[in-house]
Formats: structure tokens, C-alpha cells, sequence
């Protein structure tokens, strides 16, 4: 008998909830305008009657319901299923998320970290469905991060691991939210995109970002994406500071790591075109261990697309690609985590008593 | 029937070669003068003779020979048993090395990275006997790194992981032999220290360190060390720099693993004192998710001595903490290898075949 399960992408402006089959096809989506900020118990209970409206709709159709997967932004006790850490989510820490969904709806549910949950995405059906082993960065509001080690997230010992968006480029940077300065997220995320876009119009030096900033009501890190792509300089230049800082950290994540596949992704990920290339110059000039498993044919901006071709040059071959998925890669792999047994997941490591 | 094994630790300087019992107990240890500029057969052939001398001695009291573990400073293919890159020992690479000692002592051979070596040793027997999961960074002529994952080194997809002495603190920091610049290297070697300090020295404001340098035939960091601890301002200001350097890097480390111990060894370890409350007031600046999981009592410099207490407040704390093993890390580790079954060692991860 056929299985589906239910992936829910709670994101910082809507609450996004869909089917999806054994084979991580989306049988139907419904994006809700609950906006994250009408509270706690108002999103859990839009969240779980769209979740009933897709079960009933499909339990006969699509089989068995195998559970329900929520990707959130915060750090999740996997153990207890509770958000421990969540500046989008205020009301939600140390609440009992999962055991409150689970009782309402009588069905599995399984919580995790939204990056995780996109780098889940990604590994099943995404840029690294042919490896067991990957680091998903998603370049957001903020920058997050994934680890998938031998098929499985690696969450550390409280949850807290694949922080890979205050991973330090630059010790002297910008300050940044966690306390730290010149975090990746200081310079990689859209936020990050929108402030030096700022910066650049404030001191004179980007007169076209200053018109496309008065014209346009809604100004984002889109806007000036599309003015790199033609041929603004101030915001060509603004992109090879991203691409900068991303090569910086993936050079330290190739050393540290040596894994087959690092893939970019989230809203930003979209202007490839336009860091990339110094993004993989950069990585190239700081990793050795890069520079000796880098694919020969790695061409900036098309090296996502060969990573499925029968081209591919050998089995020892650093990736850094571009995500695939899109802003599904969370949903999905929410509906990938009832899938996998639940031990088939790490223990978190830790003291062992004496 | 008890069973012991030889640990090798081919440093850069000399060969050592120790008989080691099944509780990691040295029995004997040989230490020779062959230097490895004498090239790789006059080494391997050394070290066939002490070899064959322990395991002759101890084959009938010590029991069983499990086997040879070997520690090498450079990168290498677990999977073939051969040294792909070691610029320390010039002739070693791509020569089967496992092959012609197995062929020579018709026994086991096991082949691992030095530092890596070290990091199984501090997880057997010294600061991490503890935990299951670790990472460790050598502070010696270079930097090194090991990374200890459920028990397991985690060797990366062609046994390049680990190298966190090219982790970068500073962009703009001094040029890297790895092509890199201002990698942790460059701040927290040995090498590294005495650069600062001639640097020091010739911009003229460190005359204790001038007259220490003329008057030492072999000025090295250990009296750089020495001055620090008399409170010589130049001296400290050095070690302040190592600090940051450090605290930077493992803040990154603790946000991307959230692991419950680091730890700090290798010769200029034993300069903790100098080093280590800039080093952990860094890594708590920079990485809530050690600000989230520091120990309350984490007194900087007395933090090693803690970790067997039965005053360790929670299992859920991480613990960075000086190496408890010496120059013996990586022989013990060594002798380790053979005892760990090889189906132990994780598979390396690597692109599957479509």
C-alpha cells in the first residue's frame, strides 16, 4: 500500500502545508496567509486544520498517511520535539510543539530545523540526490545551514549544529545578531544584500541602486540582483562581496569536511549568476583540499547543472552547486522526515557518564 | 589471550616507535634519531628493525599482536593504505607504504593521519575518554586537526577532512603556505609564534625578546612561552594573538558541529596559560551556541582539569579543554588503529553512481 505525508514549511511570512507521495511529489500545496506574528496557538490551529483538510482529501487516494514533518525556524530538541531557540517564533520555546500537534491530529509528527529540513529536501531529490553526504547553506533573511552525514542530519549535541551562518568571514566585519562580527550572514543573506545596497547609496557611490531604491515601494535584495545582471557596477559589486564571503566559509567547510557536495540555496541563492564566479575563485584560491578535487570542467554558474550528467569525471569530485528545489527544498524534506525511521537518526552526542 | 600493538609516530623531526598493551599502556618505547631527510627507504627500513625488536620482546609476555598503527604528517588514502600528499616527507607519496611494511612483518598495518592519530589517542585515554564525538586541533610546526564522529574519524571523501589549521581567522591576514592567507596556521603554530616574535623584534618593541633571541642558540616558542609567563608584555601580546586566532576558529567550529569537547593539543598546547582566557573569551563572543552550552564553572585555564569531576554540571555542555597526553597522543592513537576493527571505520563519502 502507498504512503504520503505531510510537509509543513513554517516560514517568517507564511505557513505553508502540502501532501506529497512516497516518491517526494507534491500532490497538492495550500499556502496560508497566516502570518507567523498572529501568535502561537492561531498558527498551530490554521496549521493543523489545512493539515485535516489534506489527510481526509487524500487518505483514500494516496494510501496511508506515514506522519506529519514540520520545518522550523529555531533550534529543535529532537529528543522532546520542542522548539529551544526561535527569534522568529516568539511564544514558542519550550512549548511542547510536537506533542500538541500530535494530539490534535492523532499522527506522527516529526519537528526540525528549517535548513535541515531544506538540506533534507535537496538530498532526496535536489542538486545531492546521489550522495549520502552534503552541507546545504540557504541564503535568507538570514543564513542558515545543513549538515546531512552518512544519509542522516547531523544536529550535535543540543540541537544547535549547522549554524554555518555565523561561521566567521571576517573577524573584522559588520556586527551581527549573535554577537559575533563579520558572520557569513552579515554579507550572504537578503538582509545583508538590502543593507550594503544601502550603504552604497548613503556614501554616493550607487546612483542607480538610489533611483531603483525611491522608485520601487518594495526594494530587495531582487532588485538588486536584476541591476547587477545588467551591468550595474555599484551592485555587480555588492554580489562579489557575497561571493566573496560565501568562498571564504566554503573553503574552511571544504577543509573541515572533504564532502562530495555543497550546495547553495534559499531566495538569494536565485542571483547565482552574479556571485558565483567569485564565489568559487575564492574558494578555490583559500581550499587546497578544493584545489585538488575541484572538477576539472567546473565552469562558474553551470557547475549545478553537470552534477547529474554522465560527464561527471570521477567519484572523488568537490561539488558546490546550486540548490535545486527552490523554496519547495524545506517543504519537501519536511515531508521526507516521517519517511525515515525514526532510528535511523542520530543520537546527539554527548557526555557520557563517567 | 591479551594482545598489545605498535604505535609509529613519524614526526618531522624523529621516528618514534612504541609497544603499547591493550589498555593503552606503553610497555616500551623506542625513540630513534633517523632523521626523515634520510629518505624513505632508510626510514621504513629503521623502522621494520624497532618494530621487529618490540614485537620479538613482547610477543610471548604481552601476548597477541594486533598490530601496526602508523601516524603520518600528511594526507592520506585509508582505503589504499598509501600517503597521497605530505610535503614533510618528500618520496613518501603514492608509494604503497601499508603494503611493503605488511609485506616486510607479515602483520596488520594501519595507516592514519598524524593529527588524526593524536585525536583517537586523547579519545581513548586522555581529555575525550569521555565522549564519543570530538575534535581536536594540534598546535605543532603547523596545525592540525582531527575529527572524532560517533566514535569514528571522520576522514572526509579522499581523507582530506580535518585540516583546521587552514581554517581561516583573518582574510587579511599574513599569506598561507596553502595559498590561503591568515589561516589559524599562521597565528597558532609554533612557526607562527616565533614569526610574530622576530616581527616584534624588528619593528623594535620587544627588546626583552631581542636579547632572548641573541642570547639563545635555538629561540624558539617555548621561550617566547617562558618570557609570557613573566609577564614580558610583548611576549603575552603574542599569545593573545594565538588566542584570538583560536577562539575565532573554534567559535566557528562549535556553531558548525555543537559537539560536547574540544581539544587543544600539540607542543605550544603547553602554553595554555598565555593562550587560553583570550581563547575562550573569543569563542564565547562569537558563538551563542557556546555561550548556550559553556560550563558555569568554566574557569579559563583550569577548564582541562574539570571534565572528569563529578562536578560536570550537565551532559549537555561543551567542553574546550587542553590535551592530557603529551607527545604520546599520536603514538597511542597509532597503537589504537590496529585494535579498531576496520569495518569500524566509516566508509568514505563519495558520489554514487547514478
Amino acid at each position: 500500500m502507498s504512503t504520503f505525508s505531510i510537509g509543513v514549511d513554517l516560514g517568517g511570512t507564511n505557513l505553508r502545508i502540502a501532501a506529497v507521495d512516497e516518491n517526494g511529489k507534491i500532490i497538492e500545496k495550500i499556502t496560508t496567509g497566516t502570518e507567523v506574528s498572529r501568535g502561537r496557538d492561531t498558527v498551530i490551529f490554521e496549521m493543523c486544520t489545512a493539515i485535516q483538510e489534506l489527510t481526509t482529501k487524500f487518505r483514500s487516494s494516496a494510501g496511508h498517511l506515514a506522519g506529519i514533518g514540520v520545518g522550523v525556524p529555531g533550534i529543535i530538541e529532537m529528543s522532546s520535539g520542542m522548539v529551544r531557540q526561535s527569534p522568529n517564533l516568539p511564544g514558542w520555546e519550550d512549548y511542547p510543539v510536537r506533542e500538541e500537534v500530535e494530539r490534535r491530529l492523532g499522527a506522527k509528527v516529526v519537528l526540525e530545523n528549517d535548513a535541515n529540513s531544506a538540506a533534507l529536501g535537496e538530498k532526496w531529490l535536489g542538486a545531492a540526490a546521489n550522495v549520502d553526504d552534503m552541507c546545504m547553506i540557504t541564503l535568507g533573511t538570514g543564513v542558515g545551514g545543513g549538515l546531512v552525514l552518512q544519509g542522516r542530519v547531523w544536529h550535535g549535541m543540543t540541537g544547535m549544529a549547522g549554524e554555518l551562518g555565523h561561521i566567521t568571514a571576517d573577524p573584522n566585519g559588520p556586527p551581527c545578531g549573535c554577537g559575533s562580527q563579520g558572520c557569513l550572514e552579515q554579507y550572504a543573506s537578503a538582509t545583508a544584500v538590502k543593507r550594503m545596497a544601502i550603504e552604497a547609496v548613503a556614501n554616493g557611490s550607487a546612483p542607480e541602486l538610489g533611483r531603483a531604491m525611491n522608485e520601487e515601494p518594495e526594494f530587495s535584495s531582487k532588485v538588486v540582483y536584476q541591476m547587477a545582471i545588467q551591468g550595474d557596477e555599484p551592485a555587480k559589486k555588492i554580489f562579489h562581496t557575497v561571493g566573496k564571503a560565501l568562498g571564504i566559509v566554503l573553503a574552511d567547510l571544504v577543509n573541515i569536511f572533504n564532502l562530495p557536495m555543497y550546495v547553495i540555496g534559499g531566495g538569494v541563492s536565485s542571483a547565482w549568476e552574479a556571485f558565483a564566479p567569485v564565489m568559487l575563485e575564492e574558494t578555490r584560491k583559500n581550499s587546497f583540499v578544493y584545489r585538488a578535487t575541484a572538477p576539472t570542467h567546473n565552469v562558474p554558474g553551470v557547475a549545478g547543472n553537470k552534477i547529474h550528467d554522465d560527464s561527471l569525471p570521477s567519484r572523488r569530485t568537490t561539488i558546490i552547486t546550486q540548490a535545486l528545489l527552490g523554496s519547495d527544498a524545506g517543504l519537501i524534506g519536511a515531508a521526507r522526515l516521517p519517511m525515515i525511521a525514526v532510528n535511523d537518526l542520530l543520537p546527539e552526542p554527548q557526555l557520557k557518564r563517567a
